[in-house]
């Protein structure tokens, strides 16, 4: 169709522009603390008080384990918002959370074990690993808590895997902090009660697991040992061959770690070719949790095979602008 | 992992209740009038500067055609404010658009010529039905136009389909509107320079184009005789065989007139087991316009075979609250 003129007009109503002159949106980072706590809930809720005290940080859910010992809280907001509000939480953990005392199933260094900066919206990488820093210095200066920088944050390629710096746990770090290995980002090259902080900036993790219509776990074990990086597979994918006695079959469990390097449609189409080989099919997968909408977008795009798709003419993207 | 505890607070920030408390969004209507005036921008910048007057109102795009001789309109907000805009558009349009001198390629029974709601978001197909009645009503009682409802609005069976209404254009329409079965549903039955306004309901129409490496027209010819309802296809599928002469491809040229009745991925599959048969792969497709998140996000979870997947699990529509 040959269009002659035409035109549009966002200047008024309900689009981004118009919700950030009225300060509702802007640059929005998720963040994501994982507290050592997950038997007391009155701790919990008294750590979680401190991000609701912040005007424009939006507590998305939280989640405790008893058997792990730990929450993991989602908040998003402005950078200035959620810097504030993870300040204030590892502050009061620190104040609440006794790491002589702790005992749960999930590795950890501290009583706010690890936090990450994701970019949600019209924010850089850069700018979360920014955050990361800033932070981590200010808990160092203020709070004399050591802190390391992990994953995009990293100071050292060492320090980019958050299990190899959660090496030892709190219990090992006590003695091991000395060395000039394992010497803080920033604070003191002292353990206190409250532990050490990891702090970091990642893209958005996406749990993605696939059953398989077999119950021979070593089927998925086999897949998920040829799919993940650490051994020769996807760089971007963690996977582990999982039993689902009750349904009687099998999953390979993934964390996508950066679905635009690796995407879900990759991770799909690589297990039903493998699984292929055993003759075995997939016969259903789940997202736990959050899902980007690219990763989603760029799935839909890849199977109808479209050319040029932009996730500008998404109805609900141009209508609410987000 | 069992959850001993979890919540979560959307009682503050920028979630959906605080945009509706701030007056920003709430249920939401897109209206896409199609006025048939597509070679003076004056005329067309003069019925959009009415759509431009109703606050809260967001024009989303306008989009002329010379050889059609018309402007397709498209505009969304909350319900009061997209009836009023389409009520200010059609009497404008009344006024400085003349039928007499009307000629285009495309058919057409009046100035403002078709008028569709469709439902975006927390509207049902019921409310936009009354509002294509409301409207209707007001058009014929106050602008004395003859109005025909068509689609999910349509009072009659053989108005349901637009080409239907549309049967003899403005010209045929002065003498057969006397006619019983031609009588308007609101106003006057007499046709003056304005003609007709035809008003209606639909869910959103997607524009979906499947390119086939072959430059054999018979066979996108063929597969859209056997993909389109109307010789005995998929209900909810218009079809057209297109040559693609430039690329030495023909196109499965597609309306998809409603895609939870037929969903984007039942047709691409249709299409390439169809092409298949004649040696012919798919080698590409495209989505012109605006496609609804849903039909997206139903694709995505078909062709991963997600299990139980919820629009609620998209980081964006948590965080954003759209």
């Amino acid at each position: 169709m040959h269009s002659k003129y035409s035109g549009a007009d966002h200047s008024r109503g309900y689009t981004y522009w118009e919700r950030r002159r009225v300060g509702i949106v802007a640059k929005i980072v998720e963040c994501i603390p994982n507290i050592s706590e997950g038997r007391r809930p009155e701790v919990v809720e008294e750590v979680i008080a401190e991000v609701r005290k912040v005007p424009g940080v939006v507590l998305l859910d939280y989640s405790g384990n008893a058997d792990h010992n730990r929450t993991v809280v989602t908040f998003t907001g402005e950078p200035e918002g959620v810097l504030e509000a993870a300040w204030r939480l590892i502050g009061k953990a620190a104040q609440l959370i006794n790491l002589e005392e702790h005992r749960g199933a999930h590795p950890r260094l501290g009583a706010t074990d690890v936090v990450p900066f994701v970019p949600v919206r019209d924010v850089s990488m850069e700018e979360c690993v920014d955050m990361a820093r800033s932070l981590g210095e200010r808990v160092g200066r203020e709070l004399k808590l050591p802190v390391y920088l992990y994953e995009r944050a990293a100071t050292r390629p060492e320090r980019r895997n958050l299990a190899e710096v959660r090496r030892g746990e709190y219990e090992g770090l006590k003695e091991s902090i000395k060395t000039e290995e394992r010497k803080p980002d920033y604070g003191p090259s002292v353990l206190g009660t409250a532990g050490a902080v990891v702090i970091g900036a990642r893209p958005p993790l996406v749990a993605f697991n696939v059953n398989l219509g077999t119950s021979d776990l070593g089927v998925a074990k086999a897949i998920a040992k040829a799919i993940r990086g650490s051994s020769g597979g996807f760089v971007y994918i963690k996977a582990l061959g999982v039993n689902l006695a009750e349904r009687g079959q099998v999953q390979v469990s993934m964390n996508m770690v950066d679905t635009q390097g690796t995407p879900l449609y990759r991770a799909m189409e690589f297990i039903k070719a493998e699984a292929a080989h055993y003759g075995v099919p997939v016969v259903g997968s789940e997202i736990v949790g959050l899902v980007p909408l690219e990763a989603l977008l760029e799935t839909a795009a890849y199977y109808l095979n479209l050319k040029e798709f932009s996730a500008e003419q998404v109805l609900e993207k141009r209508v609410f602008g987000f």
